[in-house]
């Protein structure tokens, strides 16, 4: 909250919204199109990691607006990297992320935008074209505008990890230590779901469910989640407790006490 | 097609949209409001099956639909059992599909609706009500309409396996062996997707996958997306070719030759 000035935070976010709003149509136009997808090669713990027309689109519609709009801002992109700045302030663009669940139809996909300075997110956004859904926070709050009007997002009261949802994209997580520590909490829990990508994020922040947990993870993929969360009242941190917006091993929680609970066996199984 | 008149086809087009139109305020008023979820006792192959107040009040709503709009149908329904008829005619429904879904925010959860005679589902839908999308099927077509508009639904051209995109909710799919059999088919695909509940059936009718394979399902989790894929020119059966509509072990195919693949595997391995 006194990192920036009020002005500025206003027009943070108002530019945040902005790039939201321009990938919006950009990513519909391919997205159950058919397009063929093209592939980066291997990621990190996964066999496939595509990218569309649709992704380079989108991120260069941001960079444009941040041209104009935020001249003297950093920008850090999925598909074009890194472009210096000299205001201390540094766009981060994931132009899709879930680009997997993207190729298959599934609206668990968004664009995600953070703007950071040298302690972390300021404010960020996940943008759910598709359904028309975005979940944005920072400067200590957060919301969710979409189908269903305008509304506050709060992360769940804590409750034990007996009674948690969990989520994360894949099974096989990371690094087979990564899927031992994440399933050795996952057996914990409640419930555990998969396949949701950034949404599962969102459905933190929006108080649906109490952890999300992953490994392998850049920058781009964490800083928009980060800010949601954090504006809605819950806690990231990677696995040892420490800050998580440069990415890796994310641990994302709806209040301390479940994010403890969880810490423990992650730091303790690794 | 030649099974029920044009007059009666309409017909059954016409209530399974005021069935699928009633469904949608009903489990909406408690989709994200955070109420208790009560415990069915584990259901096959998973720990867990919550059903809402919003999964009873749902098929109360569609049943009073039947008994003003096709009194002589018998309805067979997830929460309230087995009605009989004198019609020849059976509407199956699910009034939430994915109840994990729904508990955890996530919009992969459905309205399942098919009305069947004694050969299988005639007309069927999957609604997903939050992000207010139709996928509807059955009397040779199939059609979706969504938040960019109609659309008519066809599956996938045939392409081999090794490019074939694969989905099923949950990793462990059913029994051990079920779960053996699903991954021998899965570690030969393209990508594995997890957790998209009855609208991986979408997607799959969409065009936008190729192979939707579960196990230990009911007959009303699987008989409206049959008329869906069905009307979009794919094929359901279960894990020996045969029949899928009672429910057990369902393989969905975006056309013959990939069907043909992913039945040699699964009917070996079993």
């Amino acid at each position: 909250m006194t990192r920036v000035s009020p002005a500025l935070a206003a027009d943070l976010r108002r530019v945040a919204h902005l790039l939201a709003d321009a990938a919006r149509p950009v990513t519909l136009q391919h997205f159950r199109r058919g397009i063929a997808a093209d592939n980066k090669g291997p990621a990190k713990g996964v066999a496939f990691d595509p990218v569309t027309i649709a992704d380079r689109e989108s991120e260069m519609a941001m960079r444009a607006i941040l041209a104009r709009e935020r001249p003297d801002d950093a920008i850090l992109g999925e598909e074009f990297g890194h472009q210096p700045g000299n205001s201390g302030l540094t766009w981060v663009l994931d132009p899709i992320d879930g680009t997997r669940a993207y190729i298959a139809g599934a609206p668990t996909w968004g664009v995600l935008v953070a703007v950071s300075d040298d302690q972390g997110p300021l404010f960020g956004l996940i943008d759910q074209p598709y359904i028309g859904e975005r979940f944005a926070g920072g400067f200590g709050r957060a919301e969710c505008v979409g189908p269903q009007g305008t509304s506050a997002l709060q992360t769940r009261a804590a409750r034990a990890l007996s009674d948690a949802i969990v989520m994360t994209t894949y099974p096989e997580v990371g690094t087979p230590t990564e899927a031992a520590a994440f399933h050795t909490v996952a057996a914990q829990a409640r419930l555990t779901r998969y396949g949701m990508d950034c949404y599962a994020y969102a459905m933190l922040a929006a108080g649906q469910i109490d952890l999300v947990i992953e490994a392998g993870l850049q920058s781009y993929d964490v800083q928009g989640p980060i800010a949601v969360i954090e504006g809605a009242g819950g806690i990231v941190t990677d696995w040892q407790g420490g800050p998580a917006w440069n990415g890796g091993r994310v641990l994302a929680a709806a209040n301390a006490e479940v994010h403890a609970e969880a810490l423990a066996i992650l730091s303790q199984t690794l």
